[in-house]
């Protein structure tokens, strides 16, 4: 497989866009998106665990039990969790987008991110729907991608191809926020799309295999929304032989998923609220994958760790101080740690205690904009990779008035 | 029981003191703490659940373990933990504090709180510890109360009198630092003295009952501290009948015990790194004292929250979505919340659902520095609570650069 440019639409026959519609006050950011397949798709989704479920969510849901799909509407600026009518306006914005777009509400995935408990004004969305329609285009990713956003500062999209069966394959994907697991308030969305001809019982299975160790792994605050989304469509348009379950096809096709997931999860943990830095914890040498996921997501959702890291102080016994609470059976007198970025590596820690190091070194390794911090626990095989952020001014002026 | 005046040296028989030493490099704050009791005391201690567990801890534990004491020692500006030579110098200093105060080094208990990783030099220690232990007076608990101090702004101390069998029995503590089960990293040290008559199991029984409710339900960063340590010693010079489980002076005692820790976990959760308000989140109508704590304490960590309250936002959402992952089996239709302050009561959420009220008047409560949050859960009679604080800047600020 390789990286190409683009993102949701980079698949044949997808096309998406973005428009102000006017959840926001802010007219300068668009506020409604929408993706569309001129074929049929297979469909899948993953969604959130927090038992407060968006009202989009349970739409969501309910429409991709058939495993079917054709189409994406989202807002951003309301999340509509926790309203009296939310499912009622969620099914409604399935059915604006079915009108707009002459297709069957029930192939409508309908996803909503921003502040929860406040009432969706459905008027601008049913107003404004034909119009987006009526503009989505085969270059329209970004815009797409851009009108979910909400403290997100960057676009967020990665597509790439490969080969099944003689047929180039693409796939491709938008998301928002950060994590799935540990997401921001305002929620991690993420819509991918492919033409590959794949059953969505095995879109489904790939889904998840990748989802565990790709936005799994994420984490920005701990904190874990109630509108988390992710969903794939796949139209079939790029007449490959159909993907059957635990073949090489599969695997090659799991494997591009995968990078595809990797790239986007990154983004979102760099583009944290308030966030300078990626922080990527990598843990080496676990007895089994349960405990390597475990310590890489301890260290990443540290605070202590997460201010350090902002600081650029080579702080290690915060990165101990997590894997000693991470609930697993380490053996800590084995533990070893460093830091590593683009200006070096540097080793900070040996069998559970301090080694003498440079701090001036430390600092330069740690002033870099992504730092690896590398976790060998000497206790088996076993590695697993968390993606997280450092924690800022900015992250505590974003959230101590998000509503205003 | 009524509350009285002083902390670590309310009980007969105490003495405190605490002195600069020369382990910070700030004179002006002073880094070494001891208590003495003139009579032999029964004690009892809990500790940190992190694996990683501070050198001094290891030797308390031992030195506990014959359930009697006589002596704390304790330095801050160094965890001594993660070095090779900890458990030595634990035990140095131990040794050190036997030697000035002419007791048996087995009967001190040693505590340490600051950087993690960096080897505690002794001979400060050993030069100071002979002038401490002569300046140590009846009235020198907030002298030792300053002196373990680390990022904390003010001074923790609490005291309490009560009458059993007739006599009067007091019992007081100091602490620092913040949360027994997600402490700060400067960590949680609690230091409990009682002139009571009990048993080291009888005070065993009662420490490990008030501290569940109490330290245990604090958090200020969901950090678990290496170094978390809680003891508690009675000298018996009250000249009560001794104190026998599950009678009706147990009771009373470990309800003055609970209100001493109480008044203590309040305190530090008000002092957490960087914060400007206490947030008490009082769950009541859960199904059983489980889901009432995991729902407290889900509510109390939840950083988004913590931001919103720094912001006096009446972001109610957050605490609905603190409460769906929580890992209870909450029925979120039937979820009220309301903010309290000195200012007043507002209602924010109903059965699950928002409910208008006044942005202003909401603003007008959260704007003052002890907020309750609320939560009713409407699934049966369990109640709890949990102690925490808002998230600042200076959070960030203090954590960025903490070993500068």
């Amino acid at each position: 497989m390789k990286y190409i440019e683009g993102g949701v639409t980079a698949a044949k026959g997808f096309s998406a866009g973005g428009m102000y519609c006017g959840i926001r006050k802010n007219k300068s950011k668009p506020d409604l998106a929408m993706i569309y397949s001129s074929a049929p798709c297979a469909a899948a989704g993953m969604y959130t665990s927090n038992l407060v479920k968006g009202a989009p969510i349970l739409v969501t849901k309910r429409n991709l039990e058939n495993g079917t799909a054709r189409a994406v509407i989202c807002n951003s600026g309301n999340a509509n969790t926790c309203n009296a009518d939310g499912e009622e306006k969620a099914w409604s914005m399935c059915e604006i987008a079915g009108k707009a777009l002459h297709i069957d509400p029930h192939d409508v995935i309908v996803a909503s991110t921003g502040v929860i408990g406040q009432v969706l004004p459905i008027e601008p969305i049913a107003d404004t729907a034909p119009l987006l329609a009526a503009s989505l285009s085969g270059d329209g990713s970004s815009q797409a991608a851009r009108a979910i956003m909400t403290t997100d500062t960057v676009v967020k999209e990665a597509a790439a191809e490969l080969e099944i069966g003689g047929k180039t394959v693409r796939l491709g994907g938008i998301c928002k926020g950060s994590g799935m697991i540990h997401p921001n308030m305002c929620t991690m969305l993420c819509f991918l799309t492919t033409d590959a001809a794949v059953s969505a019982p095995v879109l489904n299975k790939a889904l998840r295999a990748v989802v565990a160790d790709t936005f799994n792994m994420v984490s920005i605050d701990g904190d874990t929304s109630t509108n988390d989304t992710i969903t794939i469509m796949a139209n079939g348009l790029a007449e490959n032989p159909e993907i059957q379950a635990d073949t090489a096809e599969y695997e090659a096709f799991q494997e591009a998923l995968r990078g595809i997931c990797t790239n986007l999860a990154r983004k979102m943990a760099k583009d944290g609220e308030g966030a300078t830095k990626l922080l990527v914890c990598k843990v080496s040498g676990a007895a089994d994958l349960d405990s390597a996921r475990k310590v890489a997501k301890s260290v990443i959702c540290s605070s202590l760790l997460k201010a350090a890291m902002f600081g650029a102080d080579a702080n290690w016994g915060r990165v101990l101080c997590a894997i000693g609470y991470a609930g697993t059976d380490t053996d800590i007198s084995k533990v070893d740690v460093s830091f590593r970025s683009a200006a070096g590596t540097i080793g900070v820690c040996r069998n559970g205690s301090g080694i003498p190091f440079s701090e001036e070194e430390a600092k330069k390794i740690l002033s870099e904009d992504e730092i690896d911090i590398l976790v060998s626990l000497g206790d088996g095989t076993s590695s697993a990779e968390a993606y997280g952020c450092d924690l800022t001014y900015e992250y505590v002026k974003i959230n101590g008035d998000y509503r205003t």
